[in-house]
């Protein structure tokens, strides 16, 4: 991040949330980045394509992240809850100096690893410092409260939210991707109103927020991270409307933020790509709950 | 609890999810158990109606505490989200020695206590040694993830639950209320699924689980709690499940307990009320998360 991408005082590895449909072929500017964090040519990635359902996608990722010059390349082929109890991936993840969680179904991720020994090695290893990276369904379960799924509209409804717990990497903010693409505004609003404590972060397709030690992530991609913040809301009638009723939320914060610009979790503020000085500025933070 | 109510290495207070509809009017053991706990004619028991639009509700529970012998009792008049920054609210929390929270809508709770002043004073009060008790809502609120509503049957089905972050006093459990007379196993399976990491508290009517500093807790009252372990599912249908199909959910374990009986959140283990040895002999454990 500013200046350097982990600051001595915080341990925590970046957390780095990816909306779904990044560029594969070309720059790979955010695969890039990810694979200079997990230490380039020393970088031992372990990818977990339990997600998805299709067999190639563990070797599409190798060969990515092979080309971008990763030291190390393998993928733990996770498809039942026993899997995760495996020995051998566990000393996998022990030797990760970067994990990468694919794209897929989020529930699918959640009910197969949930409460397990793999779960558990991933959270532990970002906490010393691992980046841990997830596309889509990947990006959605790293936070402690996961869009399951919902509809697609620009406003609030009853019902057009459905959460899950998540891996719980951080439980300052809620993920939803593909976000613009899919119109999922309205279901981010939903799921920040039921407790505006969380921050709503909406990531479009190829874009990602690096989430740093300090909790201030910098966007990276050809898209925009929109951010949700409902923690002023003056008045707010999602607890008792029904069904197709339209929704009150007065005193929403929204940002919509494209490549560079930064976002401090601990603070609700936004920064402008050439916003350095107040940026550099922020000290290593605790994620702030409430 | 075993045999002290706190014990000295553990500084958490108790927290006690009711299933509401508790006795009001004969032995009221749960609410004698509560001002108990708050320390009795020395208890100072703030009571939070906001779940509740009836005015009754904070003059019906100051009765009910003063009846048993509470030192003081106070309400705080929280309806909308402004409320929860009045600095004398805030003096009020920090001088109780118990909290309790009534019911009504748990999302109206959530809605207006999220990310404020008044849910920090909660969960910090919590976590210095004051007991928090809430009722039906109340109880529903306690949890990270909290039950928002939901469907009535004993099938895990999709869409059959509803869930919105909670206050979070615990990580460890999923609380359902009026649990049995409203026939909530399928919502509970459900979402228990959706994590297995979770363990679902199923509270009947007139009875409450005390969790105690050591996570380990004692059914009190006429009903039963239902626990649900879903951490040993060996498979788990849920993920791609499609509207209205039969969910697999293998490797389920459930405990059904009366008054007396115990539960160790930690290690996942039930203890009927003469299991005096084996409880005994647990110490004071952080909730296990994973």
């Amino acid at each position: 991040m500013c200046p350097a991408p982990v600051v001595p005082t915080a341990d925590r590895g970046f957390i780095i949330p990816i909306g779904g449909g990044e560029d594969r072929v070309k720059e790979m500017q955010i695969h890039r980045r990810f694979v200079e964090l997990a230490g380039g040519e020393n970088a031992d990635i372990v990818v977990i394509p339990t997600a998805s359902q299709l067999e190639e996608t563990g070797p599409d990722y190798y060969r990515i992240f092979s080309d971008l010059g990763a030291g190390n390349v393998e993928f733990l082929p996770i498809s039942r809850r026993v899997d995760c109890e495996n020995p051998e991936f566990s000393e996998m993840l022990d030797r990760a100096t970067g994990i990468f969680m694919t794209g897929g179904n989020q529930l699918r991720l959640s009910t197969i690893l949930g409460g397990t020994l793999v779960a558990q090695k991933i959270r532990r290893q970002n906490a010393i410092g691992v980046p841990v990276a997830g596309t889509s369904a990947g990006a959605s379960i790293m936070s402690e409260h996961m869009v399951a799924g919902g509809d697609s509209n620009s406003a609030p409804a009853v019902g057009n939210v459905s959460l899950a717990p998540g891996m719980g990497l951080t439980n300052a903010v809620i993920i939803d991707q593909h976000f613009t693409q899919r119109n999922r505004l309205g279901r981010l609003l939903t799921g920040t109103s039921y407790n505006p404590f969380l921050i709503g972060l909406g990531i479009d397709e190829d874009t990602a927020a690096f989430i740093g030690p300090d909790n201030v992530f910098e966007v990276v991609g050809s898209g925009t991270v929109t951010t949700v913040d409902a923690s002023h809301l003056t008045h707010s009638s999602m607890w008792d409307a029904r069904e197709g009723e339209a929704i009150s939320l007065l005193g929403l914060r929204i940002d919509v933020m494209g490549e560079g610009c930064r976002y401090d979790l601990t603070n609700r503020q936004a920064y402008a790509p050439d916003d350095h000085a107040s940026f550099c500025s922020l000290a290593a933070a605790e994620i702030k709950v409430d």
